[in-house]
């Protein structure tokens, strides 16, 4: 679970901290930064587990770009998405927003978001498929700690895979997706899991799921 | 046009016969059957034929993918979604629906049906772009036959054509895409359907598609 | 700025202009004429300002295409979009379109309109997400000039790289991607626009753009 403390989810880069920072900095410094902050996008993307934004407040810069590569958003009425790059000058295209937008809202909402660096709340960010789960004021952390909850104690191995698919798959044709699904379903027709739902389905009982 | 007979349109791979034999196979024979079941929404993907899915009641499993598949999903206020494959300790991303689902309605939205095998309704699935065409009740029928009449009687090369270029153009770039679209529109420019629209329309008549 | 004088936005290709020259011409010349109006979607989306389709009236065929080719779409209620393609025995893939429209509304959405060539009022279109900002009538004039201000007095060399970053990652993976958004992000924190907004920042001023 990624959660902010305090008023927002993150606000992003500070502009002393982190704009002042990099404006010290030479072209290899800048490059290390760059790739730094990219890589937690693909870390986030390509960890075997589900990762839930839990957004309250703003998800701004950095911040939004987080909460974009989480597998869930969680969002209550006080939520605000801002990619807010281009209004410092910078391009929108920052730790692969320009990749993930457009595959989330569809090109024209991300070319709105990503070129304007406007702010939109949780009810157009619902609209546009950027929401998870909206959830009433006050229910942000309940909600968030639900969600966890079932995936905790939910057949790991399975979510695992089904994320790994869905990150692969966007950058493959249907022929090689079908046949990774083909394979990656084989293996897990195999698990301990699959065997125990049939067990547990055919006994009437609810499965007790190892991610095996 | 894909519809189920009865109380839905397709429950999935039934736990005893389905499930229960899988259990029993192999790792060459899980495979095969994988790959099995994968070449079917292959085969309606690459069909050179518009693909209805008329659905009413249930879709789930296997048959949400392959509602998933087809070109068209005409839908009754019944109609519900379960891509449940998680729910029985399998991947999500079965049959392609990694690949298709994200494409159709966004990876977040994606994720969440994927991931969690919750059970939408006809309206959230409507939001979400995954419904061509929602009716009143007792409308399916007759939506769905008046649709497949309009494409029966259509320019059905010209619908071939549409429908391999949004097929393939998901994997392919932009100028490749541009450049394909010149030379499939070279082609049907020259073909007896584009000189019929001219003929008729000059003649102010309605025109006889052959698919030529 | 894309617009279109008199009642609408663009009706596409003249029946006689152009459905009836190109019965006259021959394999190569069909083949130059479509590459030629592919050529004019590429332009747009590969040139390195931001372009908006100010669309009142109707958007039909090619002049769906080019509205679909612009960053933003600026629409009026009077707003129609039509692709009308395969009403005329041509395929929907035409000049790009059955590569954008799936990125933009969906794969789902965008067989519909490209397959059945059936117009949509503006209300379904921004339900779609083919609209960029959908104002009152009579406010299209003052809404796209707002926009287009904007966008020239913005930081340009931001927004061209925001864009190139949209157009290039719908073809690319996510690691690439990811690594393109470093290497821009690296150059454009040495510009002389991401300067200014620190210093202007600083000293509480509205920075002022110079796109270097």
């Amino acid at each position: 679970v990624l959660a902010g403390e305090g008023r927002g989810f993150c606000s992003g880069g500070d502009v002393d901290e982190i704009i002042g920072a990099t404006l010290a900095m030479d072209t290899a410094q800048l490059l290390d930064f760059n790739r730094m902050t990219g890589q937690v996008v693909r870390a986030v993307r390509e960890c075997p587990f589900p990762v839930i934004a839990a957004v309250h407040g703003v998800a701004a810069g950095a911040g939004a770009v987080l909460a974009l590569a989480a597998d869930f958003r969680v969002a209550d009425p006080s939520a605000r998405f801002a990619f807010l790059f281009t209004r410092v000058g910078l391009s929108g295209g920052d730790m692969g927003a320009a990749y993930l937008l457009p595959r989330i809202v569809g090109l024209g909402n991300a070319t709105k978001l990503l070129m304007l660096g406007d702010t939109i709340g949780a009810t157009e960010a619902d609209r546009y498929g950027l929401v998870s789960e909206l959830v009433e004021d006050d229910e942000l952390a309940a909600a968030t700690r639900r969600l966890a909850k079932r995936l905790a104690e939910g057949p790991s191995l399975a979510y695992a895979q089904t994320k790994m698919q869905l990150t692969r798959e966007l950058d493959m044709g249907l022929a090689a997706s079908v046949e990774m699904d083909a394979g990656v379903q084989a293996l897990l027709m195999n698990s301990a899991d699959h065997a125990e739902f049939h067990r547990a389905f055919t006994a009437k009982q609810t499965p007790e799921w190892k991610g095996r």
